[in-house]
This record gives structure tokens, C-alpha cells and sequence, in this order.
């Protein structure tokens, strides 16, 4: 039962409905009443999103994901979607790849294309933004799992995420914790300046902590899937074989990674320690299980949208959330026992 | 650029512009060729599809899509958003659970509240629909990945998809084959009338044809996840020693089957075989690598929305597209040598 229903059975149009709900004037008294007697008899409940819509309006969140397939996002995707059906928004759900091309616009260009209420960004480079650029754009907005420089000063934008740096430099810390010096890390794709760059920064950071200089030879590039992150450990096994741990900044290419060592003959957990990101299933039903960051996945995406629907609603202003993450210490990891020749 | 920026241009209103652009009266000579002169200076190439579009008609596809959280599934959202994107659509999409209620009247609801213009459904309990029941949907609708009993006697309706019972009996046939006959099957839902059911069916026709006595008590629910697979079989596993061979209905679950026999200590592929499906990822790069089903995700995407797209535009009438799937033999497999005392 909805507006168009009740005009149907009143014999009136929406238009008039709409009036009648919103106590307008410009409706004669015999009609209001009409109108008023089938919302009593359909006991019809005015939606109260759908009342505060100008005309022209849609009642469309969009969500706009960042890069290639992505299990992580896609999971986040359908709680997203869940919550989204829950309410009497629409979910529009767009993808795009990674390209310099400015985020802003991409953003602005989807608000106008599809006439959204409010916008949830799935990663993305936004490390430069500022509430300048976001003052063009007219709908509350949330970047989620973007990257986490942004703060209270920061007013015309939300953001929901996690300390990416932190845990990277808490991943790879605990690695050279157990010994290791010559870990190599993989990172999603050279364009992804957010997820990847604060990745690498904490990878970066902790070998300088521990006077262990960093090597670019160390690093690759897995495109966030098995098989990209297969390819790179192969090459990098072969050209490097002093390498004795790998941080993966994903799961997925984690578990390419695992296979790649397995394939070469070295067994994980033994021969070769190697550690995920993310914190998805894969990880833990793997064989052996894999040593990962636990990313609150769901309550990410379900932070994120209620802050939307509370931002479009005016219920809320902009607000930087940080969401804890925990190493899950696991069997893929172990104590290097003979110290590399080299050092 | 879009209509509405060439109306603001030629200092006119959109719904002129739309009359110039297909030629349509009641719009003064100089109106006219100021717009055109516009359109052709902004080198604008009116959309086709916009301008098929009636009044009050969003040019909006519909994506529904059942059950859980599905990797299989959100993969092919992956390629059927970027589609979309591609076209002049815009992609609504809707989750909903498994229930005993009906499709349709889930289908019509989504149509009616979104103002589609096309639908696909991803998976769902399309087992019992005819073409009376559709003749109530006034939009072309994609069935994908749903079951195989439609054929071109129904024209009301279009599905893309798999034959589910005949791999399932290639599955199970190839166990057998290697010398198991106490195959246990972990289904995905009980609910799930269309893909488990299917897969059940041919399962149970290939021990069947094997005079393999059918045992109920080999069948387990795995709730398409690890987790749900992982306690399926450590349950399996403890009731019925006698098991030397588990089909999970999807790759999903087979790691969670596969992670529970490794924690009984179980050798996967030695002491039990497992066989999963689907195709993904996951499967290949798991240690050992597991014997699947591959299903074209891909195509079958694409061919569901370029087959949906030419629908919507008259191009194209109703039809029933069945894809090629194929085992892949891996590790997880292996031959049965002792065979069990019960035969």
C-alpha cells in the first residue's frame, strides 16, 4: 500500500494525497476527507522519508565501490544491501576502477546521474580531499574504508574505517618480532594510494624501528587477487631466496601467496611465514590457517550506513569513525629459527 | 554532458529539448535550430535508450538476489554492475532470504516499488513457475542460476543458467569411480528448492545408477558457508567413520569441510576426497588444490544482462540458455584403495 494506492482508491491524485498527509492547504474539504476516510480504512502509514522528499527527489542511497572484485567489499556490499531494503531507501550500487582520475568528480558526476539522497564511497583514493572539494557536493556523503587522516576538523564529509598503518605496522612488527628481517610485502595495485599506501607505510615504519632497512626489491604488486598474488610470490621466491616471511595486504592474495610457497615446495608455517589482511573466512578455514587482521567487516558497513541515513535525515552531523582491528595470530606464522646469513 | 545540460545551454526545458531530439511538432522554428545548434557545438549524442523511455519509465534494471551471503553470486554482481554501468541503466539491488514465500509475488512487489524497467534474479525457488504466473510481470525478466526444467515452451520468462543435476551426477559418478561408496553430500539449504534440490537429485541418480544404496544420514546442511560446512562435517565425520568421500555443493564450503577433516586429522586427498563446486578462486589456490565444478561465472553474467538489455529494447524474445560446465581434477581427490569393510 503506498501513495499511488491511496490516490487510486480516493479517486484523487498523488499530488492531492501528498497535500492531504502534509496537512497543505488548497484541498477542498470534501476531498481532504475522502482521502483522511481510505488512510483510516487502509490503515495506510505515511512514510516519513517519503513526506520529507521535495519534489524531484528520489530516495536513492548510492554506493560506490572502488577497484577490481573485491570479496571484502562485496561482503560489506550485502550488509549494506540489507540494511538499505530495511529502510525505504533504494540502493544504486555503482562500480569504478582504479584511474587518477579525480574522485570528486567521479562522486558528483553519480549524485547528479542518479539523483541521490546520500552516497556511501567503498574505498578509493581520496587521500587528498578537503571539506573545500566536498563543499560542491550537496548530499551527505560517508567514505568508508578509504583511509583514516581525516578528523573532527574535517566538517562537510563522514568517513568509517580503520587504522590501516597501525595494524600494517602491527603485522609486520609481529613478523620481525619472531625473528624475521627479510619479509617482502604485496601490496593490491599502484594506483590504490589509500588501502595500499598507508599499508605500505606501516610495513615501512616498523622495519625502520627495527634498523632494518627497506628493500623495493621486496615489494610487489598482487592486484588483490589469488592469482596476481600468486604470480609475484613465485617471482619474488625465485629472484630473493633470503625472503622468509610475506605480508600479503589481503586475504585473497594471501591465500595466492600460500599456494605459490606450497608449489615451490616450502612448507607455510615452517619454511616460510606468511601473513594475510582482512580478516575473511578464507583465512581461517585455510590449510595451514592464516595469521591475519581482523577488519570489523559488518559492523564497518553497518556503522556506515545508519551514520548515512541519520546524515540525510538531519539526525546527525559529519563524524570520523575509527573501528578497532586485532591480530588473530595463527598457523602460517612461525619462529624463524636460523638467522639469515646475511645478518 | 546529459539532456538537462543541453536544455540549460539552449535556455530552454528539457522536455523541448526531448521534442527536438525526436522530432516531434509543437516547438517553433527557432527554438528548434538553437537547440540543434547546441547539441551539435556540445557534440551531444542523444541516448537511445533514454529516448525510448516513456513518461513516469525509470531506466532502472532490477538485480534480486537470494540467500545468504554468496561469493558465487556477488561475483556476478561484480560483472553484471559493470554492465550496467556501461549501458544507460542504472542497477537496483535487492537481497532477500530464503523463505516459503512466494517469488513472485517477491518479484512483482521489488517491480512495482522500484518502477523497473528489467529484472534479473540471482538463485531463488523458481521451481514451480509457468508462464500464467508471469503473464502478471509486465517486465522482462532474467531467471539466472535458478534450475534447469525450462525450455522453450515457456515464453513468458527467460533463464540462464546450468544444468545443476547433471554436473552433480558427473560429481558424484567420479567418486564412485575411484572406488568410494560411502559419499556423504553437504547441501547448501533446506530451503533451497532450486540449487540443492538440483544438486541432491543428481546425486542421488548417480548412486542410484551405481546400486548405491541412497543413505539420508549422509546428508548434511552446510548453510552455503565455511563455518556451516566446517560443523556439518565434523559431525558427519564422527557419526560415520565409515565416510571416505564428502561432496560440498559449493567450493565455499567445501574449504570448510576440507579444514574439518585436516583438524580430525584427516589428509585430505589420502584419507578422504572432497569435491566442491562452483569454480571459484578459492579452490584453486587451496593446499591441496580441490576437484570442482566449474561454472562460467562470467558468462553466464553477461549473457543474463546483455540477454535482459536486448529484452527491454525488443531486440530479442524469450529464451532458455544453458552453459557448459566442467570437473576440474585436483588433489583433494583420490582413489580409494582399501575398500570399506561394509562392501
Amino acid at each position: 500500500m503506498n501513495i499511488r494506492d491511496i490516490a487510486n482508491l480516493a479517486g484523487v491524485g498523488v499530488s492531492t494525497v501528498s497535500r492531504v498527509i502534509n496537512n497543505k492547504p488548497d484541498v477542498n474539504k470534501e476531498t481532504r476527507e475522502k482521502v483522511l476516510e481510505v488512510i483510516k480504512e487502509t490503515k495506510f502509514v505515511p512514510n516519513n522519508n517519503a513526506r520529507n522528499l521535495k519534489k524531484n527527489e528520489t530516495n536513492s542511497i548510492g554506493v560506490l565501490v572502488k577497484g577490481v572484485f573485491n570479496p571484502f567489499f562485496t561482503e560489506m556490499i550485502d550488509v549494506i544491501s540489507k540494511e538499505i531494503s530495511r529502510s525505504s531507501y533504494t540502493m544504486i550500487l555503482q562500480h569504478h576502477d582504479y584511474s587518477k582520475k579525480s574522485e570528486i568528480d567521479n562522486l558528483i558526476s553519480f549524485i547528479k546521474d542518479k539523483k541521490l539522497q546520500g552516497l556511501i564511497c567503498l574505498g578509493g583514493n581520496f587521500i587528498d580531499v578537503n571539506d573545500e572539494l566536498f563543499e560542491k557536493v550537496k548530499i551527505p556523503v560517508v567514505l568508508t574504508s578509504v583511509n583514516t587522516t581525516y578528523d573532527r576538523r574535517h566538517i562537510n564529509f563522514s568517513t568509517v574505517g580503520i587504522e590501516n598503518d597501525k595494524a600494517s605496522y602491527i603485522s609486520t612488527s609481529y613478523l620481525i618480532s619472531i625473528g624475521h628481517r627479510n619479509i617482502a610485502i604485496i601490496i593490491g595495485d599502484v594506483n590504490d594510494y589509500g588501502i595500499s599506501g598507508l599499508r605500505m607505510k606501516g610495513y615501512i615504519e616498523a622495519l625502520r624501528d627495527n634498523n632494518i632497512p627497506y628493500n623495493k626489491n621486496y615489494v610487489s604488486v598482487g592486484n588483490y587477487n589469488s592469482e596476481g598474488a600468486y604470480n609475484a610470490t613465485i617471482e619474488l621466491l625465485k629472484k630473493f631466496k633470503e625472503i622468509t616471511a610475506i605480508f600479503a595486504i589481503s586475504d585473497v592474495m594471501a591465500i595466492g601467496c600460500a599456494k605459490a610457497a606450497s608449489d615451490m615446495g616450502l612448507e607455510i608455517g615452517k619454511d616460510i611465514s606468511i601473513i594475510g589482511f582482512d580478516g575473511m573466512d578464507v583465512s581461517k578455514f585455510y590449510v595451514p590457517a592464516i595469521t591475519t587482521t581482523v577488519q570489523p567487516k559488518e559492523e564497518m558497513a553497518k556503522v556506515s550506513i545508519n551514520l548515512l541515513i541519520k546524515l540525510i535525515n538531519k539526525e546527525e552531523s559529519h563524524k570520523h569513525i575509527l573501528l578497532n582491528t586485532y591480530l588473530v595470530k595463527r598457523q602460517s606464522c612461525s619462529k624463524l629459527k636460523i638467522l639469515n646469513n646475511k645478518f
